[in-house]
């Protein structure tokens, strides 16, 4: 299906990264901008990317022992006027619904940009004893938040995501739960989307509003930027105070519980499009490709071809392997270059002489070669080469990013670094007039402070000795 | 976790079933109200179940051809109005986002209440010819309807559903695929819940808000009222006529697409709970059942019956049963009352004595029967246990309907039938002055049409002869 708002060519990938960017979102369907300024439709070939991300982590949520729950996407506005500072950071990106059913509402509804609110005021009814704890949920849900900048997956009016909310009896399993999550985030990445990521805790500046601690996972992409990828939150006990969550404890006191929250959003498309992709378009990693395998006939039209095309096709999926006959009229050509620029791991080319000789052709996306692969086990074949692919583009993007971090021992070197599309680590006192520093001279922010040595005595912005210095990833940012 | 609002008992079923209803899926902890009116928070024991209705449901939509997409919450208002018809049956009860990001909005926008208007809109942009079509797609999405009065699953201002919005190049594929959905979730309640429904159209009064024609899927629930769980709607071309949806067809010439659209929603979590609970609360369907067998040890102190106990639960994990292991502290009495209010399908016992004689003891949630079995080739035993509770449960319903269901030659007989918690087929000649004499005698309405030959010359209503006699259903409704 060619879409009338047909996009000619991509744009060069060195040139003009974020054209590149929307050329191809938009080029392979993965996505198409709303009626709504800044809202976005998921294609299916972009939903099938989410259906795939949900699927694995869903998995890893239910293994560590949460549960998913539903949440009303409507909060009356009081409610998210509890927690002081939460309300200062989401009021200015709300949408707010003031009439309904045909008439005014005495109090408008916030359409839920984030859920602590309304998990806390239930929480709130449902926890007696510490036998009801912890409780660990999750939602995956739509959220809405007005954003004046608008980009496909990396920042819309609304976007898909799960939040995860659990209390708990005390302060070390809150804080425990709020770094297993972190970890279970970056092994998510780097097994499944085949990204390797830092993470860390955030600077005051950049943290939730509401937490008391904030962390993240970001990954670097093509051009040098950092893209925040998923963050944790701690809590604490600010919105348990805020919202009356308490519990009987087993020496007979009513505390009030610890709390932690954390999400991913369908932001982790734009990351896997950014972090793999190239100048012919999409390369996605077989765990999260909606197609893993295309089957395409050459000289589809000789007898037998087409017959034997599906056959593998069907001997394919039978191994469990997201695949896809493309018996449509096209040259051959014309589906190379399509398959390609959607990214599918492994094209497989079936055409008379190959028949005869008893093999395939293939073609690897990630690395563009081309091989024979006898038809005998090529169910087996094509599994252990979607996993090849899977490891090969981890390796790629770990080399890349490894290439790509460097030390900044001033804010010379850090400015260069940075102009050299790196990411830069410093020695930081923590101080936020140093954070701003960066901010002020290289548009860059602080990423995430990292569990390092910090490698000089002295901090990289203000030059100065002191006693709180930490490493901290400096780069420009999505 | 018992909640604070904990309900003591539950309400008598043959007395008060609405009580019995509200009490039941409060005290299994399936669902909450949510802070603004009309919404409910699905707790993990009710989203568990919706989670198996979509992953058998969206199984069955990917093995007939149809993606999952995902479109926008928020459309413009002006978006709504384009279709006459389907803007009046809505705008009562949409909810209105007037104001974002701190400013007024130039155009308010509505908050979903259905897709056809935002489907309609990206398909016209999205179509040029004939080789675009079909184009079959679904979501999973929540939408916001303001209703008057509200009760959970059933009725509620905000609820999860899926809708599918299909568009083809002829009439007689569009009218198809109306057909074939309905008989796909006829078959799904039927194979899934364990529910026996009617399928048919809907009279011209009952259809959908710019359809040309509904199909509706109307299941019995144990009060003898109706619950409609599921529509289809053919829409002709209808929107695609006001939206603009236009394709070349092979004959060179422009033509207006031929639509469809479907859904069932979190409702039907309530329709299973009405067609099966009984006194002592749910009787959940293996196949949507979170928990399928709970393993209780009784006299768990005593050596080996908790490491046995959690052997049996892991060997029926390892067969894919849903299976817990209630190794808590309460007393065995006090769990079978908990599991068999929460419709646990089986319940198995592991005691010192079974051990010994290499049984387990187990009762069914469907008959109340307790019986032994040898713990060897326990997880086969329990996984056709599993199958026959499914299959007895079908069974079960499908007699309690077929005795419920008569004919009714005139009005009197009608209202007898009807004040007997039963259905009625009556004969009916389409005229829309006898069918708002079923709605004023007796508050009973035409829930479907039925495929069947009338069984008298005249109508029930009336008792006028007519030549558009058809056999229609009707019974009161939720």
């Amino acid at each position: 299906m060619a879409d009338k708002q047909f996009v000619k060519e991509i744009a060069d990938i060195n040139a003009d990264f974020p054209q590149w960017y929307t050329d191809v979102v938009l080029k392979t369907q993965l996505v198409d901008y709303g009626p709504v300024k800044g809202t976005m439709v998921i294609r299916p070939y972009g939903y099938a990317i989410w259906e795939n991300i949900q699927k694995e982590l869903d998995a890893r949520f239910k293994a560590t022992g949460h549960q998913n729950a539903y949440f009303p996407l409507l909060i009356p506005k009081s409610l998210l006027d509890k927690e002081a500072e939460h309300v200062e950071g989401f009021a200015p990106e709300v949408a707010l619904v003031t009439e309904a059913g045909g008439e005014k509402l005495a109090e408008p509804c916030v359409v839920r940009p984030t859920s602590e609110t309304i998990f806390s005021t239930m929480y709130s009814k449902w926890i007696n004893s510490y036998r009801d704890l912890p409780l660990k949920l999750n939602q995956w849900a739509n959220v809405i938040r007005w954003e004046k900048t608008t980009r496909p997956f990396l920042r819309t009016s609304e976007f898909l995501w799960q939040e995860g909310h659990t209390i708990h009896a005390t302060r070390e399993e809150s804080l425990a739960e709020t770094i297993d999550m972190l970890h279970l985030y970056s092994d998510f990445a780097r097994d499944v989307l085949a990204m390797p990521t830092f993470i860390g805790q955030k600077s005051e500046k950049e943290k939730f509003a509401g937490a008391e601690a904030t962390y993240g996972m970001e990954a670097m992409m093509l051009d040098g930027k950092s893209l925040q990828a998923g963050t944790t939150h701690h809590f604490g006990q600010n919105f348990s105070r805020a919202y009356g969550i308490q519990f009987l404890d087993k020496d007979s006191t009513h505390k009030y519980v610890w709390q932690s929250s954390w999400g991913v959003s369908t932001r982790l498309i734009g990351a896997v499009i950014m972090a793999h992709g190239d100048q012919r378009g999409l390369v996605l990693p077989p765990k999260v490709a909606p197609v893993q395998a295309v089957v395409i006939p050459v000289a589809a039209h000789k007898a037998g071809v087409l017959d034997k095309a599906s056959e593998l096709a069907e001997c394919l999926r039978a191994k469990g392997i997201r695949v896809e006959l493309d018996a449509r009229d096209q040259s051959p050509g014309w589906k190379f270059n399509e398959w390609e620029m959607k990214g599918v791991p492994v094209r497989i080319e079936v055409g008379p002489r190959d028949i005869e000789q008893g093999v395939v052709t293939y073609a690897r996306r990630d690395t563009c070669d081309k091989a024979t692969m006898p038809i005998g086990g090529i169910a087996e074949g094509i599994a252990s080469l979607l996993d090849e692919i899977q490891s090969n583009m981890y390796s790629k993007s770990l080399a890349f990013r490894d290439s790509h971090v460097k030390l900044a021992h001033n804010m010379q070197e850090l400015g260069k670094i940075l102009d050299d599309k790196c990411f830069a680590k410093v020695v930081w006192d923590r101080d936020p007039a140093c954070e701003a520093l960066f901010k002020e001279k290289f548009q860059a922010t602080v990423r995430v402070m990292l569990d390092e040595e910090p490698f000089q005595d002295v901090c990289t912005a203000c030059g100065r000795k002191g006693d709180n210095l930490s490493v901290a990833l400096v780069a420009r940012a999505y």
